[in-house]
């Protein structure tokens, strides 16, 4: 089970072993799914998958300069976020990082394939896991700094006007500072959260987002980056291969910004569920951290409830490799409320079975 | 025009430009387009792709084991051919490379960004672009070796004997020899050529394939490398994010291997059509390099040859950046019968017109 452990999402070591889906809680995907006009667009265009994909991605960097209401030449497609995460380490070659604990861990291990130095800034329990002001006394001497907003796995927001004054003092330092926005889409408040509107005034700023979680187009890998920097974007681009999105990624990605009414409804359903799962959680005793986004981090007394549930056929992500956490936090998706009700019933039961 | 010299396959600038889509004769790819069950089996798969991609890409691993006779473990899988090369150079971080002249250019794109410094063996118009025995005195010193075998863009094979005392030259010199045979499925008595049945014997030889070309899926980004040695093979896995395979590029590659009949119609349009193309292209006075796969180079004494034809519609690939050619040299790709009428009758008139 070392490989569900690693990453959420693993359904495919659960089927080999059980030969059944489980109910999976470990991935943060929109729980609407994929929205039918994708679905649509897909089975449209599986006679143009013959040729190579478009490098540029004209067409969908005009939608998503649209959507973003950004400079479509300052916007570069990858193949997921982690293509884009991977390109930024091998492209910029930094020397020394600071990253929070716990975050995302491809960050760390992308830049140790770089032979990066990497600091870290430890988030507190206490504190609710909040990004505090102590960070930009970390900045000098780094070359980047990754800060996860909404933060994976705790779903906490860090405040814009802190960011401010991290990108300010990174900028000082000579220092870029890559800000992940790709659970950003699911916060409800996101104008006053995304750093988006402030890109421009910064060269050394580059945000980080994804079609994979939001639109519910994980297995499809389409990821991009925002940067008002040209001379870093191209660095970026250069450092891997020029067909990197995929043709059904880039068809995805044009349908997927055309449904407006989707993100409505996302935005909706994951307050409500979210507000019932946290409760739920609560009630069996758990420490459940404030999330503003489709995921919820907890802390349990039970170190085996991973396993129980496995058993169960649901998978929850253990927390146990997140620097800075240990095997007593779980995280979880925001389902839908019937999924929800069975993962609550499940946690019941392994609870009552204690 | 910059995009559509650097590689094939750019029909997104050609259609931005003119609004219509052109005869494309600059992307090897089968013309026998997506086999039907690929289709089929993508029409039907749209739901899964909600989840993430299978990042072991079990199902994938045997089809294809079964179809190279190669053990699963020692496969792995990436976003293209072309990621697996870029993958290869920054697990390896070769110091010093040997690349022949010409060959495909991502090689030396990919190993520039891990600041590698690059020697070319040159290959000689006069003996056909063969890879000859002089190749084995430049090894010395050298960290890694490509050789791309049928070799593009000139549809040469090299000798399977000299490979074989390359890669026993290169085990002695502690080097790294990695043979891409993206168009070796093209190749009619490729179980003569292919290195595989050898594969075994060396742990410090690697083989890079694709789907792309092969089973006309460039638009879905799917290509494997093949290494007895796993150390080596978990250094390339490293080297990027675990997610690079879409659920479409699994699900389309497994059912492409189920299709036996394809590749054997493939074989038979091939042979038949290149002897055509060759026969015409003779006829016109150019020099005609002898291809064993589905594209050919030749050269003419006009140096816009592409620009008219691309006035005309047709889209033939322009080979003067590839290092060893220059504005003289052409690539074509072999497609089915009408399409090759077409082209042949547009050459015949931009020479008519002298």
């Amino acid at each position: 089970m070392d490989d569900i452990a690693m990453h959420g999402g693993d359904i495919y070591s659960y089927m080999e072993m059980n030969g059944a889906k489980p109910l999976d809680y470990s991935a943060n995907i929109n729980p609407l799914g994929l929205p039918d006009n994708v679905k649509k667009a897909l089975a449209q265009s599986i006679e143009s998958y013959s040729a190579y994909p478009d490098t540029n991605c004209r067409k969908l960097k005009e939608a998503v300069s649209a959507y973003e209401k950004f400079e479509a030449d300052c916007i570069l497609f990858g193949n997921g976020a982690a293509d884009i995460i991977y390109r930024i380490c091998y492209a910029l070659r930094p020397k020394t990082a600071l990253l929070t604990a716990p975050t995302f861990s491809e960050y760390g291990q992308a830049l140790e394939n770089t032979g990066c130095k990497i600091e870290y800034f430890g988030l507190s329990p206490e504190y609710g896991f909040t990004v505090g002001t102590g960070i930009l006394e970390q900045v000098s001497g780094k070359d980047i700094v990754f800060i996860c907003n909404p933060n994976n796995p705790t779903g906490n927001l860090a405040d814009r006007s802190l960011i401010y004054k991290l990108a300010e003092k990174c900028r000082k330092e000579n220092c870029i500072l890559v800000i992940d926005e790709c659970f950003m889409d699911f916060v409800a408040e996101k104008k006053s959260y995304s750093f988006i509107e402030y890109l421009e005034d910064f060269d050394n700023v580059i945000i980080v987002k994804a079609f994979t979680k939001i639109f519910a187009m994980a297995g499809l890998r389409l990821g991009y980056c925002l940067c008002s920097n040209k001379e870093i974007l191209l660095k970026i681009e250069k450092a891997g291969q020029p067909w990197s999105v995929s043709t059904p990624a880039q068809v995805a990605g044009i349908a997927a910004i055309g449904d407006k009414d989707y993100l409505i409804r996302t935005a909706r359903i994951i307050d409500e569920e979210r507000g019932y799962l946290s409760k739920n959680l609560s009630s069996f005793g758990f420490t459940v951290f404030e999330s503003h986004t489709n995921f919820i981090l907890f802390k349990a007394e039970q170190t085996d409830l991973y396993d129980r549930l496995y058993k169960k056929g649901v998978l929850i992500r253990k927390c146990a490799n997140f620097k800075g956490l240990d095997d007593t936090y779980y995280r979880i998706a925001v389902r839908c409320r019937e999924d929800n009700e069975k993962l609550i019933n499940a946690i019941s039961e392994v609870i009552k079975n204690g």
